[in-house]
């Protein structure tokens, strides 16, 4: 079995260097180009994703619709979920990266952006940003619904669509690729690798460039392709 | 519950006025109009589907992910169904429509392309067109794998996938887009509309114009909005 991560390719907002999150932004030129090199360099490796899972954001969507493209897979079945976000950024979402440093210092902004356990400031009930407004989250419960998330609850959920959902299509599929964000596809290594939560926090996954791990039955990787 | 039918925009190989069938040929610049087109007015509709199907050629892929993309619903759950594929044309896939016209004469390609249980000449077992040569049709038995198909034999396996996937996701999701082809789609009106072989052959459906079905718990038509 192999399982491939793909993280997606820059964004309009990577580019103005502002918090993102659960908003859906696009992927820039230089992200959908990041896209499709990717899918270039699967191809030219011979692997052959025969499941895909992504988000609901588009920035995923798009990359893996570019990579499938260019790899000539595009009806390989897909799973959409949620679960699979990136890390909701709460009230920061939409601010600019430099000017919420100037506002609350570097060293809040840091821990906000960096620690396992703190949740950057949660949005309020009725700001407009939240996930309740947005018609893809209808199905979810009151308690499924982040108003703001650390990265210890973001891999708490990315970790049901690990084992409901991403195990089982290894299982029957094989190989399966994933594209998703930063933080749920530093969930998963968490969860391949056994990582603490120190060496999650400093684990760093490029935009575009697959990572594709080989795993046994019991899951354990026993090799890494690229 | 709504069921909304949408043949794909127009492909290349309209275009070039060749017989397609299974050959997985992209659409035309003006068929990713017609999608755009199909999605627009959708939205303009109101009508949000939370459920898409698709076939396995991209030209019916592209179009949902470009009215989709138009209606911001990019995540909504998708199943590709191979069972939705345009009618299997056998050994006249990629023929010039004149050109087999002048070869066969008028009346039998006539024939081929309007009888409802005659299938066009069959591929042979060792033609590269035969869809076993193909990775995306691997896991299907001997018995699935057409080599052509009449009219007749692609609604019956159109009707599988009406039974047994597109008829719970109406019943689970409420408002369905199925993203098909002229053939495939035949099939689906025919069992909506219990239509007999005669009226099903003169059955036209338009590229990239919806067809909006709103249907009761018995899945009888009450209503067209579209």
């Amino acid at each position: 079995m192999k399982l491939i991560l793909l993280r997606h390719g820059q964004s309009e907002w990577n580019l103005e260097n502002r918090f993102t999150g659960w908003t859906d932004v696009d992927l820039s030129d230089k992200g959908r180009q990041e896209a499709a090199d990717a899918g270039r360099l699967l191809l030219e490796q011979g692997i052959r994703p025969a499941f895909y899972f992504t988000s609901y954001l588009k920035r995923a969507i798009h990359t893996l619709q570019i990579a499938a493209a260019v790899m000539d897979r595009e009806w390989v079945p897909v799973c959409k979920d949620w679960h699979l976000n990136e890390r909701h950024y709460g009230a920061l979402q939409g601010l600019n990266k430099a000017d919420t440093a100037k506002k609350y210092g570097d060293e809040q902004v840091h821990i906000w952006r960096r620690s396992y356990d703190t949740a950057p400031p949660a949005l309020t009930e009725n700001d407009q940003r939240h996930p309740k407004f947005d018609p893809r989250y209808a199905s979810l419960t009151a308690d499924e619904l982040p108003a703001a998330e650390s990265l210890e609850q973001t891999i708490e959920r990315v970790r049901c669509c690990w084992e409901e959902r991403i195990v089982p299509a290894l299982r029957q599929y094989g190989d399966v690729l994933v594209v998703a964000h930063g933080n749920s596809l530093r969930g998963l290594v968490m969860m391949l690798q056994h990582l603490t939560p120190d060496e999650v926090t400093k684990l760093e996954i490029p935009t575009g460039t697959p990572w594709v791990f080989e795993l046994d039955d019991r899951l354990a990787i026993t090799g890494r392709s690229l």
